[in-house]
């Protein structure tokens, strides 16, 4: 794909669960990998919208790009595309109206710096 | 083995993380099976101990065996041997003290008949 087609808006085409659709199970799934769950640790202290790109994981790329597709399949993420970048947001609202609560149990439980580094360092 | 030897006490057997070993990750995928879930929301209601028998659940018993162990070494349930049955009961106080009100906000989340139905049914 050249950079012409990949200009074209393809919003649309990226697909994501409605708030109705919204999965306990695959939601618990996609936050039970120590590097999504960092993923969406650092997008709930976001003030703006992220690329892959700007997380320094302990990952490749296609690894990467793995766990934000997860996360999005999972109702946890919003990604849109912008030319060849796809920019990403929590789902903080649509979460919480779906199961109150339990985005910000989850992030606190993992909210322990020697936790979080001992369990990615494992993986 | 005959029934002898399974009269011999082997709770020292059977291995636990320790609370200070509970890890979200695993924690959060034990919680993402839906009969997994299940299971622990049962125990939860439970005032004695359960065996897995007493679960009627839409699984075999060798796969029911499974999730058990999943959830014994997510830290999730406290097994002990009796005779030729294992008994069952939650580690309630061990997750709340390493993962304050994570439990709850799951089994709340899961509380919803029509979900939670509809989830065990898909599997």
């Amino acid at each position: 794909m050249n950079s012409r087609q990949m200009s074209i808006p393809v919003t649309e085409q990226i697909a994501h669960p409605t708030r109705s659709e919204l999965d306990l199970s695959a939601v618990l799934h996609a936050l039970s990998d120590p590097v999504r769950l960092m993923i969406v640790a650092e997008l709930a202290k976001a003030e703006h919208e992220y690329t892959c790109g700007s997380f320094a994981l302990p990952v490749t790329k296609s690894t990467c790009t793995h766990h934000f597709k997860v996360l999005r399949e999972a109702g946890l993420i919003k990604q849109r595309q912008q030319g060849t970048t796809r920019l990403n947001t929590l789902r903080r609202v649509d979460l919480e109206a779906r199961f109150p609560g339990l985005l910000e149990t989850i992030l606190q439980a993992a909210d322990d710096p020697e936790l979080a580094v001992a369990d990615v360092a494992a993986r």
